[in-house]
């Protein structure tokens, strides 16, 4: 929920004259989105999500990121279409960051997914999969397995005032996941951060996906791990076999799992609770006075990593019977 | 900035079943706004504002701005308008909250208003208070002067945390104002709340004003005062008589203020730096952990004050010579 970087009207005025758009007719800042500004822009010739982007993004990835999107869209996946300036450009600056705009997208986020929603997701997650495999550009995960121990080596010494033994928890579980992370699994494009959050519906139909931000190259299956983590936990933190069953079954039915992927799913599900655990222990422990954003609880993840340490295989999930 | 309380797809499209507005296409959390929750609402019928009422806006007080919104524009103001229920109401409660949803303005806030927009603000003031002079209703300003000594009392120990000495020329002036304050001058429905964000354009052209959760009964060229503050100083604090000299030439064309009105603008403006140095003051003092807001600098009122403090006449604010 934030907007770090406002903009006057001028000088969006002047940016947007690059475009083929129409007039302005208003913007608003959206209470959306943790990474980077974003406003929702009406122009005379329709609705525009206008991104600038913050600190986190490297500038250097945008057009992997841009270029991604156009892709998939021309693999049937609905997701926001950069605009492109009359010099054919996707991206451009504005307030003193790098900026682009993209088409707008109906559809709500569901804030209460049911099994149906899972199951919903599980297929567009695989679609996904499907539609990045002839992407020419590739990006490193640069949050996966390599880049925890940084992370972790940043909020180790006050990850204690979260919560007791959160540091052992991580410490123990950082040298397994290091030691045993699995490498020859298929590869492709993923989307890295497909919570409820970025996944559109309109009624019981999912109308798209946004925010690929954190977009990258890496194993298929741990996009699958990073959605059972954010789709199938109730609010109390206990898994739901029902929703992780609607969801791999529809991933299954568009790309079947390897049977190495099904045997990999537990460490890859810890993998994926480690992730945003070290993410949100970082955020949490580095709030700067005066700060518009309410960090996440990372304490969730800690509950969803003690879930799978104790899963013995998939079926736990809801895997079927071999 | 803020959206306090998030709504979900469900319980809003269950809450819009009320309206006549077709299906709901999507909706977004407006980063505007410091006293409510704002969404934009997308729906097969158009743009709506949704506004959930917090903590600061009294139930009560709500037909009143409604209803304000509604005379208003049936006098030619563009404002936001209530939509209607198929039971024709316009106030209903969502999320726990009390909901009201408006039809939705096109036009941006200027975050560098010129001499030309305090023009242009400086009719709309005035023709918005002949507008509201035949309004019904009524409702006290529980944000002027009798009020202004129990935010004084809320915030007086820690003032000074903010700035040296603030607690002592808030003492003095809460004093005079007091003694002095103007009961006599010509009453009305006021905005009290018109700065630069709550005033659309579109190009050049002032195309409406929005947000009346402060509007009141109250003294006319208070209202004046009020934009004198929060239009025609520098990003420096300087005050910047050509930007006042638009405003007060323009508002006196459409409603030329008394001898008695000019005679006490010094003080209302006084008043006025007194009304925001306070309300910033308990808000800064205020913030709880976690807060979302980030609350206003006071001192920038604080200097306004002592501005005005030294002001001989209305003559000095850009008043015409008499």
């Amino acid at each position: 929920m934030a907007v770090y970087t406002d903009v006057a009207a001028e000088d969006l005025a002047r940016f947007l004259a690059g475009y083929d758009v129409g007039e302005l007719l208003s913007y608003k800042g959206i209470a959306e989105g943790v990474e980077n500004s974003n406003f929702l822009v009406h122009t005379s010739r329709g609705r525009f999500i206008l991104t600038l982007y913050e600190r986190r993004v490297a500038e250097g990835d945008l057009p992997f990121f841009l270029r991604l999107m156009e892709h998939l869209a021309s693999r049937g996946i609905t997701c926001p279409q950069p605009v492109k300036t009359t010099a054919a450009k996707t991206l451009g600056r504005l307030a003193g960051r790098p900026a682009a705009m993209v088409t707008f997208l109906d559809g709500m986020w569901i804030r209460r997914p049911s099994a149906a929603h899972c199951a919903a997701l599980g297929e567009a997650l695989a679609r996904l999969h499907l539609a990045g495999a002839d992407f020419p550009m590739r990006r490193e995960n640069a949050l996966s397995v390599a880049g925890w121990r940084v992370l972790y080596d940043r909020c180790r010494e006050h990850a204690h005032e979260v919560e007791r033994n959160i540091e052992a928890l991580l410490a123990a579980e950082l040298d397994a996941l290091e030691r045993d992370w699995p490498r020859g699994l298929p590869q492709g494009v993923i989307h890295a951060d497909l919570f409820p959050d970025n996944v559109f519906f309109l009624g019981d139909k999912l109308s798209g996906l946004i925010d690929f931000y954190f977009a990258c190259t890496d194993t298929l299956a741990y996009d699958v791990a990073i959605c059972l983590n954010a789709w199938c936990f109730e609010n109390d933190h206990s898994y739901n076999v029902t929703k992780g069953r609607a969801l791999l079954a529809s991933y299954t039915k568009t790309r079947p799992l390897t049977a190495d992927e099904w045997d990999k799913l537990p460490l890859l599900a810890r993998g994926a609770s480690v992730r945003f655990l070290l993410t949100r222990l970082v955020d949490w422990l580095d709030v700067p006075p005066g700060a518009l954003v309410r960090p996440k609880d990372p304490r969730e993840y800690a509950r969803k990593l003690r879930f799978h340490q104790k899963v013995k295989s998939a079926r736990d999930y809801g895997a079927p019977e071999p």
